[in-house]
């Protein structure tokens, strides 16, 4: 069985990918959350216990870590089905779609940090923001138009979904203005059941890391915060 | 046959991966070189002719456009053998590595662009350099003795050797303090025939980008430039 290696629930949206994506295709594995000591980058130590990049999330099947998002996907599509669309161009966009994912949209990630409880006011739309909006909103238009919906390569949710599950969070969280179609895209994801038990989970949690938080809050006003304890 | 649009082979790390491993694995495709016109992001609307992210590296496979390096790498291996270790672990850790580049490795390509016509002799090294720079070392370190080398994942050049090519180049252009180790590794890899031939070509390119030799120089001092025009 796999043991996978996460973070807080609530900020990780790496860890979110495969953990939703595995949930999400029956895959069975072992969860394991290590929550983040201190901000960003103190967990280092604290995670290279089990992953060689001091990174979560990190899939671990026996002799063999898996340190990397995208990674851990390619990993579980050579043992699982599903993982990417079986249509040969539908898998090829997905492909570009996810790498995409994994090495941009800075502005997004950047300003917009994961924190799935809150929901708040930003004070401005930056201008790097905005562009990775409008991209954000013609990439998905391109596969939901492309492979018929609902999910983003076609019938069926799979890796491409997962690497954009985190987004939906922002969205909701930041109220972020993208098109009707990509809207109805977001609660699409949210109202999946892999999706609705990380929130659930997520609101569950009873730390507040203060570098995390403040992340969040540097460029708007919080609004709601949902968290139950 | 695969088109494979590139651009500058003096600038364009990104390009330079699916390159170098398709030339040195002999999977035949068509180059189309499309020189930056402009600084960062202004090609934009250029590239977007044939790669709908407006980004290079872009392969176009009749219909398909596969439009990141990384989901290149994977297009081509469901054609072609040898583009990931054959060995399990082997190519779990070479496919973590190449993830782990895909999206890290920040200040590394942030301070050290790659420009691999010139040699730059730096001010400093920020503290995020070398924490980049050890990462490196811890990480062809891993992969050099776990696999038994010459390359990173064993005996033969594969994606992972292709993903960290780039760094090569910065090595060599701004003489990055690493391990003898990793110094060996470096000049294994900038003596393939291929990275030879792309090498030769970026030095006989006629065309000076301003904003990329002004990034190229921001933290340092030209020493020499090899370009022959
Ligand atoms: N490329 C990696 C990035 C993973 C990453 O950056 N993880 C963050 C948390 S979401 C982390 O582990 N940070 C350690 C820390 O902040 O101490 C992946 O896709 O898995
Ligand atoms: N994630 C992409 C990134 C590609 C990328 O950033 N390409 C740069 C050049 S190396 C680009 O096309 N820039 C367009 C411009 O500067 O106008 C990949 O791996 O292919």
């Amino acid at each position: 069985m796999f043991d996978l290696y996460i973070a807080n629930k609530n900020y990780s949206s790496w860890s979110l990918r495969p953990w939703v994506l595995m949930k999400a295709l029956e895959v069975p594995f072992n969860e394991h959350l290590v929550p983040f000591e201190g901000g960003f980058g103190a967990s280092h130590e604290a995670f290279k216990r089990f992953s060689p990049s001091g990174l979560v999330p990190c899939l671990v099947d026996g002799d063999i870590a898996v340190w990397d998002s995208l990674a851990i996907v390619e990993y579980v599509a050579e043992q699982h089905p599903n993982v990417w669309p079986n249509d040969k161009a539908a898998r090829a966009w997905a492909r570009s779609a996810t790498a995409e994912m994994h090495s941009g949209f800075g502005a997004l990630r950047d300003e917009c940090s994961m924190n799935c409880a809150v929901r708040v006011e930003l004070n401005s739309l930056s201008a790097k923001l905005k562009a990775d909006l409008a991209r954000l909103d013609t990439l998905w238009q391109q596969g939901l138009e492309g492979f018929g919906g609902p999910f983003l390569a076609g019938e069926h949710f799979s890796a491409v979904d997962a690497f954009y599950a985190p987004v939906a969070f922002r969205v909701q969280t930041f109220k972020l203005p993208v098109s009707e179609a990509a809207q109805a895209y977001v609660e699409r994801l949210i109202a999946l059941d892999a999706m609705q038990a990380w929130y659930q989970s997520a609101l569950e949690e009873p730390w507040r890391e203060p570098m995390h938080e403040a992340e969040t809050l540097k460029n708007g006003v919080l609004k709601i915060d949902y968290r139950k304890s």
